[in-house]
C-alpha cells in the first residue's frame, strides 16, 4: 500500500487525486495540507467524497508528516514545489508535482514565462517530465516528476506520430485548443463566473501562454530540432474537457497516417485512436484516464489535422498524475484509472 | 459470474449500465438488444465505452439468448417488459426492469396513466418494488424487480422517515421536483434541444404526472393510510441530477428531525443525511448510487423541508438496478457502486 | 430628455441599465460611476455596448455631478445609497435604489437582516416601493424608489390575486423559487463560479434570506392582516432567470382562478397570464421587462400553484427600474421596454 | 411600411426575424407560412412574442397572398426558395432568402453539395450575395438576396481586409470555427440534444462542410485567384454564437495590421474591429447584428490570427437578412437593428 500525501488539496486537482485515490486499491491518503482551511474534514468542502474519507482532515504543511509518506503530490500553484521538493527527496519521499514548477528543462525559460527566479533549478536534472507515452522508463526510476500541463498533454500526444516520423513540417504547426473553465482553477475571480463564461466563447492570451514553452520544448525534442508553433487557446463553456484541434502540413501525402497513429500508440492503455472519420467528443473522456484521437487529411490536401481530446482534470492533471505513480512504484499502470468515461 | 443481458441499450439508462457493469468485479454483460441497431457494437455507439467492451454489439432481442443469462434489465420504453418478463421468468432468468411496468401494483391505474392495457397483470404479484431503503428483504428472495423511477426515489427516501413515524400530516404533502434533461431520454425530440432547454427553466406536466401514482403508492404504505400529495415537477438545464424539495406539516415539533433521519438511514449505504443546515447539492452525487439529504424546519415553524439529491440515471436508474442485482444474488450490495462522485 | 446618472455602474443590474437606457428614446445617462473603475470607457469593460456609450466613461461619485442629474439610479451594494439618496433628493434629484437599502419599511428589520443600523430611517417614509402592479399612482409623485428585489417580484406578483381577493390561507403560503446565478451577483467569489454552478442544482439559505422580509411585507398588504410564507431559494446552471413556484391553499374552490388573474392584470402592460394549462419558460422573458404566469389546481385539490417567471435583471431590477422612472417623469410606461424577450 | 411575408417561419432564423422585425419601425409583416402548423398563432409556438404579433397565425403557403407582400423571406431548408422565388419575383416582390439556395454561383457545384439539381439555375444571374460590406451597391438594386451563411459571414469578414490587401498567402488559409447548437436548428435530432451536446466539445465535418464552397467562393472574389482553405468547424456547448479563428500567412511583416483592418471597416455600421490584443467574446454581440474582431500576429511571427464572433442568428442570418431588406427598400440601414448585445 503507497502511503500518499497531498500538498494543496482545495482546488480541483486536489479534489480530483482524492476521488481516483479513493477507488485505487494500492494507495492510501495518509496527509492532505492546506493552510487556509486546516482543521477541515475533506469531505466538509467536497461532499462528494463523503463516505470515502471519514478520517482525513486537512493540516497545515509539515515536512515530517509529509516525509513519512511515500509520494507526495503537489496540486499548488507555481512555486511551492520549489520550496518543498527537495527537503522531500532528501527525506526519501518520491514528489509527483502537477503544477509548473519542474516542467522546463530551462530555468531561465521558466522564470521569464512565471516572473520570477526559478526555486529549485539543482533539482531539474533529474526531475522527469512525465508523459508516459514518451518517458515511461524514465518515469519508472523517478524520484521526481513534472506532471504535463492539459494543453501540452492533449497537444504533443497529438503531433508525436507526425514529428517522430519527420513526417510533418515543423517549422508551421498550429495548436487551437479549447478548454473546460475548471482548467482555471477553483480561485474566486470574476473571469471564471458562470454568468461570465457560460453561453459565451471565446479565445485568450493569444499573445502568449505559458503552455507554450513546454509544448515547444516537448515537440522539439520529438522533432528532433525547433519547431514552430503557434498556440492558441480558447474557453469553451463546461466544466471539464480540452480538445485540440491540431494543424500540420506533411512533407509525404503518401504515406497512411491513420496507421502510423495506430502503431505509434499500439501498446498504450491510455490513448485510443479512433476509426477513420472519426471526429471525438470531451464528454467520451469526461473523468477517464484516456486522450482519444482522430486524424484527418481534408480534400486529400498536404494539411494534417489532428483531433485530440483528454479530461483536463484526468489526462490533463491527476489521472496522469496517478498514472505516474503507478509506474514509479512498480503497479499495474491502469490500476484506479480503468473506469469508463461517462457519458452523458 | 453473474451472466448479465440488457434489453434495450440505446437509451441513457442502457448505457449507463454499461458504465457501472464495466467496473463490476462479480457481473458480465453477455448480450444487449436493440432491433434498431443490431449489429452496431456497443462501443461504436458510445465512445465512453471504447475499450471496455471491445467483443460486445447489439442484437436483436432472442428470448433463447437472454434466456441463459443469470438476469436480464430491461432499459426499454413501458411495455416491452410486460412482453417478455414471463418467459424469461419461466426459464429460470431473472428480471430487473428499469420502466414503469411493474411499479404500480394496480393495474387499472396502471393502464389510466399508460393509456394502454396492463400486459401482464398475473405477475403482478411477484413483482418486487426494488427500493432496497424499504424492501430489502423482498429484493433477497425476489424473481422480478420493478426498478423505481427518479423522482420517486428522491421523494420517497425524504418523505418516508417523517411518514413512518407518523411526524407529517399525510394530508398536504408537497413535493416540488427538478429534473435533469437526461430523465427525458434519448428521443429525438424538439423539447429536449438544447436551444429549447439550455438557460431556461420551466415546470412541467403540473396537471398529473406519471410518477404521481408511483410515489402516492409508496408514500401510503409508509404512511399506513391515504395520503395527499401535490406533485410538480421542473425542468433544469442540467445533463444529470434530480433535487427533490419536500414539504409536510409536523405533528409534533418538539421531535429531533436530524437525529430522526439519521436513525432512519444509518445502516442504508446508499443514503447520506448530512448535517443540521445543510443544502445538499446535484454535483456531489454526480455519477454516484447515493442520495444525499438534508432536513429543516425553516424560521422553526411546522413546515418541514427536507432536500434530497439523486443522480436521475444512478440512484434513480441504473445504479439503483446493479443494487437490486447486488441483493439478489447474494453479493455485496456496495460492489460496483463504490466510487465517489464526480464534482467539479 | 431626462438626464440620467447611475452610480455603481460595473455590476450586473449596471450593465444592464445601460443596454436598456441605450435604445430608450427619452434617456441620456450623462455619468456613471465607480471607484474602482473610474477613468474606464463603460464599453471598455462591457463591450457589447461598443458604439452605443463612445463618450461615457465611469467616473469617481460626485455629488455635484450626480445632482445636476434628473434622476439617479442606485445599481449598488446596500449601503451606499443610504448614504447619498438625501443629497441627491435636496438637490432636486430623485433616486431610484435598485439595491435593499429601502425596501422595507421598518428600520429595525432592516437592520436585523443586513447586521447594521439603518442609515436613513427619515427617508423612509416618502420611499415608495417601486412594484408599478401596486403602487402606481405613488410612483407617479415619488421622488424616492425602492425597486423591488429580483425574488419579490416574481413572488408577489404571483399570490397578488389570491390574496387581494381573499382567496387563499395567508397563513401557509409557500414559495418554491429558483433563480439564475446572475442574482449573485459579479464578485469574486468560489461559490458563483462556472465550475461550481454549472451542472448542479441545489437550494440555499432555506433558514432564512433577506428577500424573506421584503416578501411578508408585501403579501401582508396584499392580505390585509399577517402572512405565514416559507420561502425556499434555490440555485439553478443558468445566467438569466426565475421561476416562482407557489403553493396556496383556496378557501373556495367555486372560483375561476384563470378569471380573476386575467382580471387583475388586464390593464398591466408587463404581466401576461397565460391560457390555462399553461407552464411559463424563463427564456420566454430572457432580456424583457415582463412577469409571465399561469395558475393551476392540480387534481382539483385544494391546493392552487402558480408558476411566475421573469428575467431577474429586468423586470427582477433594470426593467422595473426604468418602468419606474417612465411613470414618475410622465412618459409612456413602455418606452424603452417594448422589445421581445430573446429566444432561443 | 414595408410588407413583409416569411415563408417557413417555425424555425429559429423565423422566430429571430419575427423578434427583430417586432421592433422594426418600417416593416410590418403580414403573413407567414407553415405547412405543420398552420392555424396556430405565432405566439402560441413561441411565447417571447405573445403581446407583439396578436393577430398573426401561420398559414398555409400561399402564392397569392406572399406575392402581395413588398419582400418575402425565406426561412426554409433548402429547395424551397428554388420552387418559389420565381413566382414572387414575377409578382413584383423582393425575395430575400436565407437558405442556402441561390448562394453558390456555379449550379454544378451547388449540386455536388447539396445531393440534388439545382431547382433555379435561370435566377442566378440575378441573385445577389446578401453580404452587405462587399455588395452594398449591388443589393441596393438587387430583386433577389442570398443571405450569407453563418459560418460564412465570420470567416469572410474575417479574411476580408487580407486578401483584398495582397497581404496574406492565399493558398493556405485555415478557419477553425466554433459553433453555438442553434446552428444545428430547431429539428428534432439526437444530436442536437442538451444531453447530447452540453459538457462537450467536438469537431465535426471536418471532411467537409457545405459552407465550404461558400466561404471559398467568396474568399476568391476577395483575393482575385484561387485560395486553399481548411475549414473545421466544431460544436460548442451554447445556444448562439460563432467564433472564428482564423490563420493566414502573411507575406509582408512591416503592414500595420491593426490600420489596414480599422480602415477596411471604419465606414461599416456592423462590424467593429477592436483594439489591440482584444479577444472577442461571442456573447458581446449576442442578439446583436455585429460581427466583432480582433487581429493577432502571435510572437511577432508570419502567422496572423483573426478573431471573428458573430451571433449566428443575427449577423449569421436573419439580422443580416434585415439589414438586406434596409439597403433594398433604401432604409436606414441600422433601423430596428441598432439595439446592443445582451450580455450577461
Amino acid at each position: 500500500m503507497v502511503k500518499v500525501g497531498i500538498v494543496g488539496g482545495t482546488g480541483y486537482t486536489g479534489v480530483e487525486l482524492l476521488r481516483l485515490l479513493a477507488q485505487h486499491p494500492e494507495a492510501e491518503v495518509v496527509a492532505i495540507t492546506s493552510r487556509s482551511e486546516a482543521g477541515l474534514p475533506v469531505a466538509d468542502m467536497y461532499p462528494n467524497l463523503r463516505g470515502h474519507y471519514d478520517g482525513l482532515a486537512f493540516s497545515v504543511p509539515d515536512v515530517k508528516v509529509l516525509g513519512a509518506c511515500d509520494v507526495v503530490f503537489f496540486a499548488t500553484p507555481h512555486g511551492v514545489a520549489h520550496a518543498l521538493a527537495g527537503e522531500l527527496l532528501a527525506a526519501g519521499t518520491k514528489v509527483i508535482d502537477l503544477s509548473a514548477d519542474f516542467r522546463l528543462q530551462n530555468p531561465v525559460e521558466w522564470a521569464k514565462w512565471y516572473n520570477q527566479p526559478h526555486g529549485a533549478p539543482e533539482l531539474l536534472d533529474e526531475a522527469v517530465y512525465g508523459l508516459p507515452e514518451v518517458n515511461r522508463e524514465h518515469i519508472k526510476g523517478a524520484r521526481l516528476i513534472a506532471v504535463p500541463g492539459c494543453y501540452p498533454t492533449a497537444t504533443q500526444l497529438g503531433f508525436l506520430p507526425l514529428l517522430e516520423a519527420g513526417l510533418a513540417d515543423p517549422s508551421s504547426l498550429i495548436a487551437d485548443c479549447k478548454s473546460g473553465v475548471s482548467g482555471a482553477g477553483r480561485g474566486a475571480s470574476v473571469g471564471s463566473l458562470y454568468s461570465e463564461t457560460s453561453e459565451s466563447f471565446k479565445a485568450y492570451a493569444v499573445k502568449g501562454h505559458r503552455h507554450l514553452p513546454e509544448i515547444t520544448q516537448g515537440l522539439r525534442r520529438a522533432a528532433g530540432g525547433d519547431v514552430g508553433l503557434t498556440f492558441v487557446p480558447h474557453l469553451t463553456p463546461m466544466i471539464r474537457g480540452i480538445h485540440a484541434t491540431l494543424y500540420a502540413t506533411v512533407v509525404d501525402r503518401s504515406v497512411d497516417l491513420q496507421a502510423l497513429f495506430e502503431k505509434r500508440y499500439a501498446n498504450e492503455p491510455f490513448v485510443d485512436v479512433m476509426p477513420v472519420g472519426s471526429h471525438p467528443e470531451t464528454r467520451s473522456v469526461r473523468g477517464a484516464n484516456v486522450c482519444r484521437m482522430a486524424v484527418h487529411r481534408p480534400q486529400d490536401g498536404d494539411l494534417v489535422v489532428v483531433l485530440s481530446v483528454i479530461d483536463n482534470l484526468v489526462k490533463g492533471a491527476s489521472g496522469q498524475a496517478v498514472q505516474n505513480m503507478n509506474i514509479m512504484f512498480g503497479l499495474d499502470e491502469r490500476l484506479g484509472l480503468s473506469h469508463a468515461g461517462m457519458l452523458p
